[in-house]
């Protein structure tokens, strides 16, 4: 198809399309004639995942890239291809770089390690500091401890067992796809595009528990 | 204590402290000389929610005003304060304004709506359109079902059920502070905080749901 009809079938702009073709996220089309090229069903597929990242993900274009990059690396196993595109996703707010907050960070490693030894974490113990979602946690973690809210283990450990939850319908979700360039590509974009849709839902959760406490009284909307 | 006591003892900058100041999100100190204020520990206090918001939530200066004077609204009562705050928080990407999305957007009302029925969750219900929240799971629900990923009633469902979970949590740890204004401050601050936390350990339990399923297949990190 022509780059009209790719932007017909996918929703997006032309505009905006050939700004991800110059940025690199989505492959050059088969060039037909010297100002024409010619775009396929990978095409709109791609675009799909790069609208997800971007739009709802709020991806910087450079981690996108990342991302799409480990997708299609073919010196990676699946395996590693898919760990390598979810770690090049933006992981939240980096650490304060203050002493205080060092030392914060320190006593946050050392309640997210109990957690992890509690919840019998394997995969996440053993690879700690390399993942970036054990350091957005210990980032979190030391945030809170540095502001005195609660944050201990204890206080941790429910929505861990919520987390757990998650991961199942996470996988249930992505297992429906067929292939696995397709379940590869099911995972980046929907790990990235279930996080409003369960902040929004914990919110609204927040409300109906709340009226379910006490009554007419509100909190959390 | 003066501000460089006030910069020691929360760790914020006199610089920062400054700026808050004249942004209006934080109250004056009473003035003892021409150049010389005096802070005290609702400054101490308000410094805290102020960095949670900002720091942590990402949440911009205008919003977090809006927040915190929601906060102080002497003519409301605890309930409207505290629904007025967190629905001033950022609530996620707005919807895009396409014809095509306005379709989807549809679509997704009724199946948000289908899905709160099911829960019976009367607030959310009676509030539909007006909190935010509601339009945040719309507009993420509608861009899930345009790019063409599962987001039926029964696939967000789970999510749902965790929301739920997550909510006692939430309501667990807020109910710890003593007076209503603790409380509400902690509401806004735990909702904000929270969420890092929440999307942290998602990504760490997707790996070992992976590899609990998988083997050594790795999935999400």
């Amino acid at each position: 198809m022509r780059l009209a009809e790719l932007s017909r079938r996918s929703g997006v702009p032309t505009a905006t399309i050939k700004y991800y073709l110059r940025e690199g996220l989505l492959p050059p089309g088969r060039r037909v004639t010297a100002t024409q090229a010619e775009y396929d069903d990978a095409h709109l597929k791609r675009l799909r995942l790069v609208r997800a990242l971007i739009q709802v993900g709020r991806v910087p274009i450079a981690s996108a890239r990342e991302v799409l990059t480990a997708l299609e690396d073919e010196s990676l196993d699946h395996n590693s291809r898919l760990g390598t595109a979810v770690w090049a996703l933006p992981h939240g707010p980096e650490p304060a770089e203050d002493e205080s907050a060092q030392e914060s960070q320190e006593a946050a490693r050392r309640t997210v390690d109990a957690l992890l030894a509690r919840l019998d974490w394997e995969f996440a113990q053993e690879y700690g500091d390399e993942s970036p979602a054990y350091r957005m946690l210990v980032t979190a973690v030391g945030t809170m401890a540095r502001l005195g809210y609660p944050c201990a283990v204890d206080d941790l450990a429910p929505y861990a067992h919520a987390a757990q939850q998650l991961a199942v319908a996470d996988l249930d979700l992505i297992e429906r796809f067929d292939s696995p360039d397709e379940q590869l590509e099911a995972a980046v974009a929907l790990t990235v595009l279930y996080e409003p849709v369960l902040l929004g839902l914990r919110r609204i959760a927040q409300t109906e528990e709340s009226n379910h406490r006490y009554g007419q009284r509100s909190t959390g909307e």
